[in-house]
């Protein structure tokens, strides 16, 4: 593993994967799999994850797999933004952390804008934040019943991302969308299928069996028709999508300068630090 | 109570209401809340109770109040436009009758799309007509088990108002949004709220409690990242929203001089009168 | 029957209908009913019917009905695109055969968008490709519990037309619409009803009797309102599906004279042959 980058990629099977770095990819059966790999963490994400997914994504945009996956190692699928990510702050002081930061959600959620083949998460565990708020831009969600879906904004002073303010009452109507993304409601895996934030739920102990056998099947269609449907689907909506990454990313800039969100994080963290 | 207006506004939560007024503004625990008070009369909506509720929407948007509900006093919620507005025709005659109506449910409607803080609809009964089209407008929408949701348009020889020609299809889909809004489907709670009308849905006999108990929570959020959260939302596509208004009126404006609709209120009156 | 075409218009009710056409077209109460009868080839769609079925829509726009129905006769009510339809190549050749064969999807998909009265679906069995993609552009769908829904486009090295690139996943989310587009996932009746495609499923048993029940009592509602009330839905997004359908007709053209798409066909027929 590079020492600037957490991301170890692994394109051979029998490759042995390391463990210990935060992002894990292989490559299989026509599959590109990203793996969270910080479970102690519950795969919270560093910024170092940030860009280190953005360069994993358009690796598996150009290698010979049919369809990419992101999941998570543990019992996380994953559990948001790294907090602790608000407290390095820069030589430029708060101002720039906050514009250097809403660039690179920016750039991250674009990615997932422009990603060109299917695109399938297999969300493993809880997931929390922007997990939960990109999976507007995945072709598919699939969970186990184990997982849940929480998007605390408001509690943490801020506000949607991921494209969210759109995707979420695109699938699931405003009313529900905002129970969600205004109010901070939890979903379990189950409302979240009947709400079309996901594909299909699966019991935990048979999740990953059903899920693999189903996505190599999929691997299997012919690749150039699959990458064709899902952008023909894609550019539907891709300029509209780019527009509100854009704003979302503007208006939560000035979020994180703002009293209410600082006040909000360092509560959050002060309350975890005396656990 | 002005002589002018059916508005009562009480901003301190110890002062009485007085409970002869056709609409009720209290301000409490954060939550300004316009109640619909014509109980007698099925809290059908006069001319002068759009105008106040524009009025009670505008204050409220300016108060200190996180959170605005609307509801309605009594067995009902709603049951729409009181059809007896019909039959107050000015000196201009009809034509000039179907112009100002148009002008008053266009702004109407308009202050619902432009409401800057989170709204919320307590559904208490059942509703009927603009009360269920603008529904679609609101960013929580809570029923009770007793509420129904009916939009008798053509019944009527009217068609859809409150931006519901967009919200419906995006919330239900199409062929769901057009039983209810072409052919007069009436839904229940349950069925509004699997199709994603309703947020979610209470037992009669704890609905009150329940309702008041979830959303005095939520009015404690930090209130300018609800607000900022709501609009970040809402302006994905207010600019559509404000067009689409702007052409149902028009449409309706047309459709109240035509024949059919005059025959189906006239007839709907005179059966009325009969009972 | 002309011998240029295969359609059969009986406007009188008591008309007998020969049964030996594969379009036949009835109007009676008020409800025009668009009929595929080519049950022993699962009613699938010659080019000829795509020519029938636009000008029984356009002769349908303009007729007294207040209502149109498509259906099938047998027990499918639509296999799809016939695949044979592929064999016959122009002098032009496949280059030709492609261009053309787009053109005809465009025009056939515009008339469904462009159509100005209630459109109902009937589904009276198993829908295949085109039949299940054009339902998203149906204003009504009913389904007996028997239908199933089946999208097999990239097992056949194709793309999603009808505009099911826009209608589905806004009817059912992204990840549920890509699981049927891009994976070619059959859905039963009910589940295409829990993802809003489908209005209503009937049991099979009462399936005819209670569905031309309801639509006869719709087609007494005041006509003008209910095609007006059609007309605001649709205006909301009329330009869009134009634009979708222009895209996915230019993009299936392009796919149709691909070695996936031409090598997934002769698969197909050659399987086909050999039962």
């Amino acid at each position: 593993a590079s020492s600037e980058s957490s991301i170890q990629v692994t394109p051979a099977a029998d490759r042995k994967q390391p463990g210990s770095d935060a992002l894990v990819v292989t490559s299989q059966d026509g599959i590109t799999t990203i793996t969270l790999n910080r479970p102690d963490k519950k795969n919270a994400l560093t910024t170092q994850m940030y860009h280190d997914i953005i360069l994993a994504l358009e690796a598996a945009s150009k290698d010979d797999s049919a369809i990419t996956v992101l999941t998570g190692n543990g019992d996380y699928y994953c559990s948001g933004n790294d907090l602790t990510n608000f407290t390095d702050i820069p030589p430029g002081g708060v101002e720039e952390k906050a514009r250097s930061g809403a660039v690179l959600l920016r750039d991250f959620v674009d990615c997932f804008i422009d990603f060109p083949k299917p695109l399938v998460a297999v969300v493993n565990g809880p997931a929390v934040g922007i997990s939960v708020t990109i999976l507007g831009l995945f072709d598919i969600v699939y969970a186990t019943d184990r997982a849940t879906f929480h998007t605390p904004f408001s509690h943490l002073g801020q506000s949607p991302e991921g494209c969210s303010s759109y995707t979420f009452p695109k699938i699931m109507g405003p009313s529900k969308a905002t129970e969600m993304l205004v109010f901070g409601k939890k979903l379990t895996a189950r409302e979240a299928c009947t709400q079309g934030l996901v594909t299909e739920v699966f019991p935990d102990s048979t999740f990953q069996k059903e899920v693999w056998v189903r996505l190599k099947a999929y691997s299997k269609l012919p690749p150039n028709a699959m990458r064709i449907s899902k952008q023909v689907i894609r550019n539907t909506e891709k300029e509209k999508l780019h527009a509100i990454n854009a704003e979302e990313s503007n208006v939560l800039r000035e979020r994180w300068l703002s009293d209410e969100c600082m006040n909000a994080v360092v509560s959050f963290l002060s309350k975890k630090a005396k656990l």
